[in-house]
């Protein structure tokens, strides 16, 4: 006795899916990713890191040494909490951000995504405020609308979030009687703006958090990517008690492992090891001893710089391009690290219209308004120089003028 | 200016946690982890497969050779839907179960311990009820709590769930206004009991989901390690629009690589993929890739042979042993395939309690009020036949027998 196979319905499941589930809608970065694999296509949109400086030789020699030797522990469950040895290196790679911590408040995630999303699972209930830069970086946004959480943006500038703004809106929340649970920022080389939070605003925006008994979560994945070299003190180094840290491996060394971690303070750390046991039972193991023996075994800060440096180049030819290429009334950030520069283009130019007629021009940009959760930011654009060659980014800048020229020639 | 660090306070952020949050306590099992890693100690406990029959050699050259060769695409971000041979070759897994499916709608997640998590955070609001076996898995007990989702046990006998008991628990859930979402079943060689469900049962509990109107959630890591080498049809077989699969590879080649994956109707996958990008981005891309690779070059099906064979030895150790041991008035379950035995001890004892005393006896086991919501179970414990090798099983068994004797003539 078989159940016959029904003709097709659309969704028969509409009826079924928890609230948090109408919230879920495809992002317009990921609508790119598609397009963006188009060779004809000078990708802008994208943040995949430019992995040719990697030792691929060396790398697959030491994979296939850990699988040959330890293969029976690399092809196991482990813990959920991570492996004892990769979470003590982690500790030494926070050290040049001034962080000091213990090896038993980090937590591996699968990518620092998975970070937030549990940080966020463990704190937000529905219609909880988290307050964020806006812009800011979309699959934080996306995280918070999978938790229900109302998203407040703050104000930033060419120094970062402005702390007068954030305790604006954090007045105004309480207020209005709303639980604001967590601040959310990129201090460094923020995504999607490319701008730094300035030294002495730091200091300001943690006392601002604990005034107001809201958790700063500190995401952190380009701090080492800095192009003079220097590093910035991490706000979880002047509070480690009410800052969770996320941090990532997947712009320093290879975002296909998923790698990444959260340093938390240590009530906070256990639950979240409870949360990774339900979300994924533990991180990979293999990927783990593969970060682990990078770092123990490779000039890793030496292959940073080398990153470092090419990114620089690539910043370089983006904004001479800039210079050179764009109408008149618009203006761009300049990033001292990272991958990204905010670009916002004259009154009348609406980014996610003029999109498909730059793919059509064969150049893609993440249009502004996917960085905000009430979907403005129709002005702003994000420019990636991550990964395309200076000459691919000199041409994308060429091709994204021109469209913009004829979109203000309408 | 740098904040001073505070004086240790316990847990600072107590009034801060979301609601889902106090619902999340360590695992029993987990507790047991650290107790089963003493060498002394023989673990029935875990449910770690046994690994040796793994060709380490030539899989340390494969992988060598995908990060050699690929190694830009394996350490590169790639879909959050997952890498399309892999999907394509995960259909022709799951045609061994009977079942036919598209790639498209097959999604990789990362173990399908993260696919038993995002369906239900697609489906599950807090309050909504998800019915399942009792005993049931212990990770997806946990996964259910996460999302505040309320779990009804029904009872299962040898044949496994028992429909009656099903429509019984549906129709008395519809009488009390209870919204029931999910049938989540394991259906062969269900962990924690052993059992599989009766051929005859299958398009009937089929049935009566589509009646109520409930999901099924079909979790099948075990379904390829039958004794005799059969497969038995996969609900999803009959029934395509009603049952979402989650498959797995951790038992039937590599735990450590975290790839497992969630077969679902189409409106659901698109939606799945969604989570999963605000979940984790992307499943790792390197681990999708050995995966794939294995599939392609190995007898893969001639290793599950092996695995099968291997723990056809170690249930027959166990059931032997438990024959020989075991003090009257216990009984236990017959596996026809998979990890797991459960046993009933005779009243008055209380195998949580005894637990303690198991191990300062050297054998550990989980004891069974980890596998129902309500934490009933107390005269029931799961025995792990997967990892130890057949002596150590003898031994760990026989310990267990003693145990018990002197518990009952307290």
């Amino acid at each position: 006795m078989t159940v016959p196979v029904p003709p097709y319905v659309p969704d028969p499941h509409r009826d079924r899916y928890a609230v948090r589930t109408a919230g879920m809608t495809a992002s317009e970065i990921r609508a790119l990713f598609s397009v963006a694999g188009r060779p004809e296509v000078v990708s802008l949109a994208g943040g995949m890191p430019n992995l040719a400086a990697l030792p691929l030789g060396t790398l697959s020699a030491q994979v296939a040494r850990i699988i040959a030797e330890d293969g029976l522990t690399a092809l196991q469950y482990a813990s959920a909490h991570g492996l004892p040895l990769l979470r003590e290196q982690i500790c030494d790679v926070m050290a040049l951000e001034g962080i000091t911590a213990h090896p038993d408040d980090v937590v591996v995630t699968v990518g620092s995504q998975m970070g937030l999303d549990l940080v966020t699972r463990l704190f937000c209930d529905p219609g909880d405020v988290v307050v964020a830069e806006g812009p800011s970086y979309v699959g934080a946004l996306g995280s918070f609308a999978a938790y229900q959480a109302q998203v407040v943006h703050v104000a930033m500038d060419e120094h970062g979030m402005v702390p007068q703004e954030l305790r604006a809106a954090l007045r105004e929340a309480a207020n209005a009687g709303q639980r604001v649970k967590l601040l959310y920022t990129i201090p460094n080389f923020h995504n999607p703006s490319g701008v730094t939070l300035a030294a002495g605003r730091r200091a300001e925006i943690v006392e601002i958090c604990r005034a107001y008994d809201v958790l700063v979560v500190e995401d952190n994945p380009y701090g080492l990517l800095g192009f003079d070299g220097r590093t910035h003190p991490a706000l979880r180094s002047l509070d480690p008690v009410n800052v969770v840290y996320l941090g990532s491996f997947s712009k320093t060394f290879a975002p296909g492992l998923r790698v990444g971690w959260v340093l938390a303070p240590r009530a906070v750390r256990e639950k979240l090891v409870l949360a990774m046991e339900s979300a994924t039972l533990c991180p990979p193991t293999l990927n783990q001893m593969i970060v682990s023996r990078y770092l123990a075994t490779h000039d890793w800060q030496g292959r940073i710089s080398v990153f470092r440096e090419d990114y620089r180049e690539r910043r370089d030819a983006m904004l001479a391009a800039l210079e050179r290429y764009m109408p008149p009334g618009c203006t761009w950030t300049v990033p001292d690290g990272g991958f990204y520069v905010w670009v916002t283009v004259p009154e009348g130019v609406d980014t996610k219209a003029m999109l498909p007629r730059a793919v059509a021009a064969r150049v893609a940009y993440a249009s502004g308004s996917g960085f905000y959760a009430d979907k403005s930011g129709g002005r702003r654009l994000r420019l990636s120089y991550c990964y395309p060659t200076p000459e691919r980014i000199r041409e994308g800048v060429r091709r994204l003028a021109a469209v913009l020229e004829s979109e203000l020639s309408r």
